[in-house]
């Protein structure tokens, strides 16, 4: 039976003992039937990857007794995903990939366009949540408050280069501009900036072109919706910039044990 | 008002009456209340893209007066995506993404570890017509009948290359085989081949690396879902090998005439 992969805030150490909140602890109990014993993959965010034994205390509760540690951590590319909040099940889509796709920081940004009011950032970190403990991620992406476009550009880090999806068109074409990077260029941080389902309003087109770092690229002839423009210049950022670019040899079990899932 | 962006299967030249489905119809009179004369965008995947005005008949039927061509017709890239099915949610977004991403085949694949039964092929057909729709698309993939893998790789057309993802680790990262390419490789027909969420099976993994014009790429660290690779593997070919090579200009004003829907 293979492993069951979980995030944890507690500090991870050899024989130290981390706590599980209630909904893990439910889940492992009542959905994955665990038992006393049962294997468990551990991770914070900060320690790496521990193995651990499921300890049930009481009719609720329960703890991870931990093993040895079975990865070092590894930071994630220095990557936000900077996107307007489109409907629920789509939002939910982007935090989910963009978590599989390796992003350190998920930005929700206000635009003129932008048609969802509320964004619920608890909902947005489950879903990351989950979405690390199936891909092997070492970290949760960090889920920001959502901000308005023209404060997040003012407040913007020297030095963070924006990769911006243009749906106007014009804009080089994204192999094109992200194979033309030189190396001081592939080791900034970076920021993709996706546009609301309307597009970006013209005000906020010239505001982000007056960017210092900032580099428009085109995604084909086809429109995009705006999720799915985030993933797709996600994977080309990762595949030519990103971490993608070293070969990772790796076991059919750690593939398998990738599969365990906790409730949101 | 934008106008309402709609696959047809008739033929369409100037001056010709489309006929518009019983759903179409419906959708058009009760969900988008559009009234005689409304503004339509046609296109069969095979005379370009029309526009078209709405001419209610009845009670219920509604057929398109077809004026003038919009934009000539253009061949998508010439790229199969031969996918093993996953849950429904997932097996959704893989036929809406991979059309707004540009495929021109979609082919479920049924392998040893592949734990979905039946495919709804209509459904797939329905999410990726309503993609295409929404995404500029002068055509709508071809979705083919389930197969196993084994007879497909029997039947592999000469010539067709085959980008393999390979969650075993091993292969190298796609952007370097990818930007490795000649031209000869570049002008080849494409088929990307996505594993089902337990992995190819040992036996198939060996069969597909017999295969003569396989390559087998990796996708980073982290483990994607078949879903995530799926996507990422067409973008990354798009951005590197297919149609996103050339620059595309494009007007706002037709960003915005895209987001017409039809129900499924």
């Amino acid at each position: 039976m293979s492993a069951t992969r979980l995030f944890v805030e507690a500090d991870l150490s050899a024989g130290s003992e981390a706590a599980l909140g209630e909904a893990q602890a439910h889940y492992l109990r009542h959905v994955m039937r665990r038992e006393d014993g049962a294997e468990l993959l551990l991770f914070n965010g900060r320690d790496g990857e521990w193995r651990a034994r499921l300890s049930l205390r009481g009719k609720k509760a329960a703890v991870a007794e931990v093993g040895e540690r079975r990865r070092e951590q590894a930071a994630e590319p220095d990557l936000w995903l900077c996107f307007a909040p489109v409907k629920r099940a789509r939002i939910d889509y982007i935090a989910e990939k963009a978590t599989e796709l390796g992003v350190a920081v998920l930005q929700p940004v206000i635009t003129r366009h932008t048609n969802v009011e509320r964004v619920n950032v608890e909902r947005l970190r489950a879903n990351a949540v989950e979405a690390a403990e199936q891909t092997e991620r070492l970290s949760v992406p960090e889920v920001r408050e959502p901000i308005d476009l023209g404060r997040l550009l003012a407040a913007w880090p020297a030095g963070r280069r924006l990769l911006m999806c243009d749906e106007t068109g014009g804009g080089p074409p994204i192999g094109e501009a992200l194979a033309a990077l030189d190396e001081a260029a592939r080791a900034a941080p970076w920021a993709i900036v996706i546009g609301p389902e309307g597009g970006f309003a013209e005000t906020e087109l010239s505001g982000l072109r007056r960017m210092k770092d900032v580099m428009a690229v085109g995604l084909g002839p086809r429109i995009l919706r705006a999720d799915t423009a985030a993933l797709a210049a996600l994977a080309c950022w990762q595949a030519m910039v990103g971490d993608w670019r070293q070969p990772t040899p790796r076991l059919q079990s750690d593939y398998r044990t990738s599969r365990g899932t906790v409730p949101l």
